[in-house]
């Protein structure tokens, strides 16, 4: 019988600040022997999000914490080499929560088949997927975004915002991205059909927001939380929605960030500001998927992404969503598809 | 011809923190002749609410501001002396803007008649008008209150609060008060019939709220805002609901707040923060009116008043709001009923 090798990034040590490759350790080992009800799935691509970061603390989120020592948590796809679930067969292509790791020997009833698509392998994760979800639930069910509103979308050149951009477009709104960097601007407006781009390194937001929006924000979906947040809150058109998708200007906060001292905005407009996880949605997948792919196949949806290549980069990757260091979808390929 | 002497508060100058007696200008005038479509009303009663200091900052809120010079503005109950319009006739008793005065000349359709009730006129700012539909609709509409549910009510011995409270009560909730000060805190346990109570001033409120919330809270009516609502945020139970009905810890504030930090379990726990006005509740104000009505009747809904006696002494009433000085509804009585 022959043996298998894994090797994954294990959870060292928690982040006190911005994750490091410190806080990541190297292990390899023999995989085990499938015991039933489990498969064995080759990775093939991993997902990096800025939820990554929130799983490093010691704390339970919408997800339990992840306990040092553990294989780092991490939404993968991958195809199965054997199984002992009649559900799954060698040869298909799954995803779930295979881990930061070449391998990932678990139960099958954990893991999702996927579909065939016209398109890459890839798009799972840069148009589709939890990150396709979010953008599209987040706008359409979240905040109930309506065609003529005004949109604003913050952290607007990463995988999800650039998303929410252009679905914004295709429901018939009019779309404000914040972003930080020319290149990124540029890419936002010209190629994403932004209809006006606010540059935060070289603009305050409140400042861009005035004279991007000066009738004010009907909808804001949010990924960035602190003063850009603060900023939207003070622009608020009356019965404005705030989808709260991610707060990611705070994941790395060693202290409590003080929040957006505009809430009083939030009460004289009449606003709503609402949180919410992927994850509530995923038996809508479908749905969204449809939608997705119909608006890519018709030129009005791109994706771009941004592949870190070998297990071994995903440390490194996950850093780069918190230097603004990303345009699109980070994704670290583990293997071959 | 008789002339009538009107004397009125102006504002005088606009506050930096806590308003004070210093801000308005005592000024006594003769009242105008009618114009067509005009009333004079003889002022009884002037409601003394938090949002009146958010009407003298220099800043349109969800009313315009109010210039220097002009009349406080107030909310009145009266009754017609003379009328030029054929909406109202001397002797109806009429609600609306009547001003911080003894006397209101204006357009008769800005002003309401009040229906009869079976309570004294005053009942009409303590348990209905703009204070019951606040508490009423903030917590049905708003927050989508269910029976079973934990309710969190913040300046809980405040007029709305004290109503929030028993309506909570009313729709089979379980009912925690924060207020300062024992004598409220008994007030709304033993006589309102708050299940359980927290003592700000003698009680960190996060802790209070782990220790009477072990479960997490459901829906919070938020009358305070900064580190209250901070705690509050702490403690959410999945898909809860805040309705965001005042913020009165950052009136007085002379500098911006700071939010609160704790937005990130908004967001994991998928909570829901929505501010209103009751002013959108304005055309199902006799919904409210018979439900209230009704629960009091019963013996199932108090209320308290704390009444100033005299118009020249409504500038103390407004600052007792912000010092924690009263217990239930701030109301001057201007005149006789």
């Amino acid at each position: 019988m022959s043996t298998t090798i894994n090797a994954a990034w294990h959870l060292a040590s928690r982040p006190a600040g911005l994750p490091t490759a410190a806080n990541f350790a190297w292990r390899e080992t023999t995989l085990p022997e499938l015991a039933d009800g489990q498969v064995q799935v080759r990775n093939i691509w991993l997902s990096v999000d800025p939820t990554n970061r929130i799983w490093m603390n010691d704390a339970d989120s919408y997800l339990p914490k992840l306990e040092l020592g553990e294989v780092m948590r991490g939404i993968g796809i991958g195809r199965v080499e054997a199984s002992r679930d009649a559900a799954l067969q060698p040869g298909d292509i799954v995803q779930g929560m295979l881990g930061w790791q070449r391998y990932c020997v678990g139960p099958a009833k954990a893991l999702t088949r996927l579909p065939p698509i016209p398109l890459p392998l890839s798009a799972h994760f840069g148009l589709l997927g939890h990150i396709g979800l979010t953008a599209y639930f987040g706008l359409t069910d979240v905040a109930g975004a309506k065609a003529g509103e005004t949109l604003v979308v913050s952290a607007a050149a990463g995988a999800v915002g650039s998303l929410a951009v252009q679905i914004g477009k295709n429901l018939g709104m009019r779309v404000v991205a914040i972003a930080g960097g020319a290149e990124k601007c540029r890419w936002l407006r010209d190629e994403l059909g932004a209809d006006a781009v606010i540059d935060y390194k070289v603009e305050d937001v409140a400042a861009g927001l005035q004279r991007t929006c000066p009738e004010g924000v009907d909808v804001d979906f949010e990924n960035v939380g602190g003063r850009t947040l603060d900023a939207v809150l003070g622009n608020l058109k009356l019965g404005a929605r705030i989808a709260l998708c991610g707060l990611i200007s705070q994941y790395n906060a060693t202290a409590p960030e003080p929040g957006p001292s505009n809430l009083a905005h939030l009460l004289m407009q009449r606003g709503r500001m609402q949180g919410f996880i992927v994850l509530d949605y995923l038996d809508r997948a479908q749905e969204a998927a449809e939608k997705l792919i119909a608006w890519h196949l018709a030129g009005r949806m791109k994706y771009r992404l941004d592949i870190s290549d070998g297990l071994a980069s995903a440390p490194a990757a996950l850093g780069k969503l918190f230097t603004g260091a990303n345009t699109g979808k980070v994704l670290v390929k583990v293997g071959e598809e």
